[in-house]
């Protein structure tokens, strides 16, 4: 768009990511301009977004937020349109540079691939997208030559190492957990989790689903599958310890035993700012880091007993084909019920595991199956919830 | 010298660093051919590792030792010399792809002086060559197109942490320091130190007279002045922070908040590996790293009142010029006067302190000009030993 500067398009602006990044993105008018931002429902948010960002597009996913921001935009340079395939076809845009794409949950699929197959980067935010489909991403990715850029911090964490590093000398990948706010609980309290409890992450400040992903290690769970397929190693070859501090934020180990980290204090800005400059780094105010005032970096081995999920998402990862997609569907379902006070933190395991024996595997899928098996598999799972 | 293997000469084979790496190289055959091996007097291992490795040349810094080998290896194709002016001939052979500087002490400049001005790559495990003369080493080594890669473990950690990143983009470097053996002791108890105390350090099995700088914070002084020039980066950007475990072997500070860092169990086969094989990382058996295992990473501020040597290095840093020639000098005597119990432990801050007082300095030194004081600052710490 303009000289020099990256046009970037924020699929989920209205989110905890998303609007971090705008954060950044305000604070670097020099280096970014803005060409797309879109979001579910929360159209106020948007609208203030497109005031002060002038976006060429706007996306959501609401007829009340498309009446509004039509209304109240129709004097800017910037569109509105609605859903999902107007979104993919906007990223597809010749302008933009990169795509942060910031949507939770498998709604983030769709228009990720609509930008890869378009050349864009991809600041990847979405880690349902690979949890869903993580070999077809990957081979996408591949074949149309698009670099994908985590914005997960373990993931930026280990990305960051790999920088100069050849891919076959890496011998493990090692992705560390803060263990999220039930670390401490013992077992038998688990069946008295409420909604509020679960909400309450000790370090991050995120959304609710992937606060409550983080309280069952579901979120380790799946950035193991993320890790997977974003670096091309083998489960077998990917470790998950706690670190309740959460200054480590990933480690690499090479053939050569010299083991690789990045580190930080908990803040999302710090890979957010990464993707969005990668190749490039830029000064940026920090709080100041000093590990003799962190004083203690503490290591443990998870406890599969007390946090099942993530036994789950290695099977699933092991298993490979659909069971990501299904494992990704059934879990959100979950986590929405819970939410809704309609099951227990406990019965959201239970009812994950009900559902994955019963939905369709497809062991080579096609983005029409993935399509299909989450649907499938949303559908199954919202049954169950009454036998449990 | 063989296809496709690259051919090393060690200088200070015998030592610490120089039976490691053979250890490594014997391992790594395949790899690796051995052209020059030396010492300063350790004649007996000198000729094991010649008859065991081949090389096209021992050079030797005494007499009888130059004699046992003309004898013993007579009817091998191993040349033997005597002395630092035909180790410094020897180095600049045109088979010889790279040097290792293991030489102890201020004794490996002329050799590794050489070695650049042919060319060599240098794989520098002798830190008193930077500490002397970094500036004008690194000049030539620029001057030279060489690489420098450091055996060091914390330069060789902010090595790792650099590669394919762009050196603009440092903040700044942070160098890990175990304290040594004196770290929880008392102050009121240095005055009660013993040779045998200072030579047992808790985590790193080194020579003696490294041992007795680890124990007076000394080596990370020197490291301080090691990695302002190796790295490039002002003193006011390097800091120095305890970290009793010896697992994370330093850290670099980028612009943008991101930190990495290189880790490991203590063992300095881990950078003798990777400055062998640089720019590439080959598989090696090693002890597992489980940071599980480890548990526990703590750090905290240094101790100025306890372990000034520190603040002298920073001090001889900042004077730039011969100051690190100087301190290095005097150092070199005090520990020599220390190990043979002519002076006390915390006398030999005291002599290094007086000897910079009467040292003479030069802004703008010259290998001549350096040289010279090293001389002359040994003469003059010789002498204010009576008078302390």
């Amino acid at each position: 768009m303009s000289e020099n500067k990256k046009s970037i398009a924020i699929l989920g602006s209205t989110g905890s990511i998303g609007t971090q990044a705008l954060k950044v993105i305000e604070k670097h008018s020099v280096d970014f301009t803005i060409f797309v931002l879109s979001c579910n429902k929360n159209y106020q948010l948007l609208y203030q977004q497109a005031v002060l960002f002038k976006p060429k597009h706007v996306v959501i996913n609401s007829k009340e937020g498309y009446h509004f921001l039509k209304k109240h935009l129709a004097n800017s340079n910037t569109a509105v349109s609605m859903g999902e395939s107007a979104l993919c076809g906007v990223v597809k845009e010749s302008e933009i540079d990169l795509v942060l794409t910031a949507i939770v949950g498998s709604a983030g699929l769709l228009p990720t691939i609509s930008a890869i197959t378009a050349k864009k980067t991809i600041a990847l935010a979405n880690k349902e997208t690979l949890v869903v489909a993580g070999k077809l991403i990957m081979a996408l990715a591949k074949k149309n030559n698009v670099s994908i850029v985590p914005v997960d911090s373990e993931h930026s964490a280990i990305f960051q190492c790999l920088i100069g590093e050849k891919n076959h000398t890496v011998n493990k990948l090692i992705l560390t957990a803060s263990g999220g706010p039930f670390l401490n609980l013992k077992a038998s309290d688990f069946n008295q989790i409420s909604v509020k409890d679960a909400l309450n992450h000790p370090n991050w400040d995120m959304g609710a689903k992937i606060s409550i992903d983080s309280a069952t290690l579901m979120n380790k769970g799946f950035e193991l599958i993320e890790a997977r397929w974003l670096f091309d190693v083998s489960e077998k070859n990917i470790d998950v310890i706690i670190h309740p501090q959460s200054i480590i934020h990933s480690l690499v180990e090479f053939i050569d035993g010299s083991v690789k980290a990045q580190l930080g204090l908990p803040s999302m800005t710090i890979p957010i700012l990464y993707a969005l400059f990668h190749p490039n780094r830029s000064k940026h105010p920090i709080s100041e880091f000093n590990l003799s005032k962190i004083k203690d970096l503490t290591f443990f081995e998870p406890d599969k007993f007390k946090f099942p999920h993530l036994q789950l998402a290695y099977d699933c990862l092991k298993k490979g084909g659909s069971a990501g997609c299904s494992l990704n569907a059934a879990n959100e379902i979950a986590i929405e019920a819970f939410l809704n006070k309609k099951i227990t933190f406990l019965n959201m395991i239970k009812l994950i595991e009900k559902s994955l024996e019963k939905s369709i595997f497809v062991s080579d899928p096609s983005i029409e199956d993935y399509i299909n098996i989450d649907l499938d598999t949303r559908q199954k799972t919202i049954e169950l919830i009454s036998s449990l």
